[in-house]
């Protein structure tokens, strides 16, 4: 059997900068047509100029041609329509973290006051710029994103034209919204079809499946099985693959963020072959996302086959996902 | 003011062997007149004579005469009522492992099949051993004590003369328990007392701050806090205290285990003093142990007193709960 995936989009990725960046870059950009970039640089990319020199060095450090990176800014409420109007060409998104949940998100959104985000959501809707939100509370850690719930239903009943992507769901909560709120959409990560909170301290510790949003229950990853699986439209893959050097993974405070891009589409294949099939790999890693986001990808086709792979110890200085360990797929063939 | 603790007890606590025993027993030794000494030693302590050369050897590395090594045999349905006859006078507990919960506890008991323990069971009423459990079933790992009420449950009420200890309880299911069954009683570690599952994983993941069992949410802390601090005499302290070496905390793969044994009294203090009075502490640390175990114990008087103290980075290749951090008391004198 020939397994073929064309053009895949990883609707979420970190790719930081400097010489984290040319580590990484190049292990998406073999892989995938495109990726969502996360823009929680030191500082968050919130200029024109910021992002426009981001996507420069990621096109110099991916070293591939037929992968393009898509923009996104760092929201913040003081985005003006002007400004929005000048920036809309260059970015395919808007990333709202509530502040200080994640990663490199202190410079976020503190409260959800609508009269203070209604003018930039406003403008965002008109130019038709998708609002990506890392939607987590403040609250105990398992039901930080259940409690998130609430906000995404007043941003999407109040802003019926904005295009509103719930990045990395992780709970039956968030699942439920899809279908709710024609608005709503969703990234899901690999990790999260795959582990639950017992993979990360159910046994032994795994700093390297520590991520966030944390791994939920099982029910939880079981509802992130089901819609991803069944193709349905609204969810697209984004990875979220985050790349911390082992040094700040394997430490007393150990980092939020699981490193899973260049061995993404092997696993993915593995889960879907065992779970649903390809078509509706298809839809959940390419053709999703191009309708959602309305967007013409490179072309690049990824021939698989079924052929132990070892996941590599590290990745310059970065540990992937069951680092060491065997899977069944491995790519044969990139076509571009 | 004078702070005064008489004969504390750690009633339960991890001394391991070999050279770990060397480097954490005196420190134990120093500060208690006493522990519940915790048998799951690879391989386990199952025998009379491994149970009198383990306090030997214990006894060695503590270099301390007024602290005494109460000892536990590793649970075993094979127990006969001649071997419990015979080692009665050695042990002061026999601690059950569910099999595969937690560290070395691979031996453990598989099933809770009342045909096959209770032979054992009758023995140890008879003879008046209590029977300590690691109270957690293999589910989700934010379920597992939760599910093993109904083992407590049906080894409380079909063995009404046998004391049962619940071991390091984290949950309000747990401490609802106490009060339904007489023969039901608890420790409590010092940890549990502090933090909940945002503390280990909430925020940057923290593994020295990884157990078994898991910190829970904040309504079970406060459960355990509530029972703690009034000094409920079912209850006692035990720390859990269990030392690994640096390099197996901050891994790719972490041990479960708090180290806390050299400062618990400080921090112990610290609590109770913010939230009930010496009283109860002495209670939770001492009296309590000694009515429901029914042991004399050597006297040892601490004094503290409210005076910074800067807890250590290591105590030999062990990194301690709060590892470098200022707490608010300090060992003042011990009096023996």
């Amino acid at each position: 059997m020939s397994i073929v995936i064309d053009s895949p989009l990883d609707m979420h990725l970190h790719l930081r900068d400097g010489d984290m960046l040319k580590v990484v870059a190049p292990l998406s950009a073999t892989y995938f047509s495109g990726a969502i970039i996360m823009p929680n640089l030191i500082p968050p990319v919130t200029t024109k100029d910021e992002v426009i020199s981001y996507k420069q060095r990621i096109i110099e450090a991916s070293k591939d041609n037929s992968f393009n990176p898509y923009m996104t800014l760092f929201f913040k409420p003081t985005y003006s329509r002007e400004f929005l109007s000048e920036v809309k060409d260059k970015i395919s998104a808007i990333k709202l973290y509530p502040a200080g949940v994640t990663t490199n998100s202190d410079g976020g959104v503190t409260g959800f006051n609508i009269d203070e985000l209604e003018d930039t959501l406003n403008s965002m809707s008109e130019f038709n710029i998708p609002l990506s939100i890392h939607g987590e509370t403040n609250g105990f850690v398992m039901d930080r994103e259940a409690e998130f719930a609430s906000i995404y239903e007043m941003l999407a009943s109040n802003f019926p034209n904005l295009k509103i992507i719930m990045e990395h769901i992780t709970t039956r909560e968030s699942v439920a919204l899809l279908d709710r709120y024609e608005n709503l959409y969703a990234t899901i990560t690999l990790h999260h079809l795959l582990i639950t909170l017992d993979d990360v301290a159910g046994g032994m510790l795994q700093p390297h499946l520590f991520c966030k949003p944390i791994a939920k229950r099982p029910e939880d990853r079981e509802a992130l099985r089901e819609v991803a699986f069944s193709g349905h439209p609204k969810v697209m893959f984004g990875s979220d693959s985050a790349p911390h050097p082992q040094d700040r993974k394997e430490a007393s405070f150990c980092s939020a963020g699981v490193f899973t891009a260049p061995i993404a589409l092997q696993l993915l294949t593995e889960l879907f072959l065992e779970n649903s099939n390809l078509d509706n790999l298809q839809k959940f890693i390419s053709t999703n996302a191009q309708n959602i986001y309305d967007i013409e990808v490179p072309k690049k086709r990824v021939i698989l086959e079924e052929r132990d792979f070892i996941i590599p110890n590290r990745y310059g200085t970065v540990v992937p996902i069951y680092a060491g360990e065997q899977i069944k797929y491995s790519i044969k063939e990139i076509v571009c």
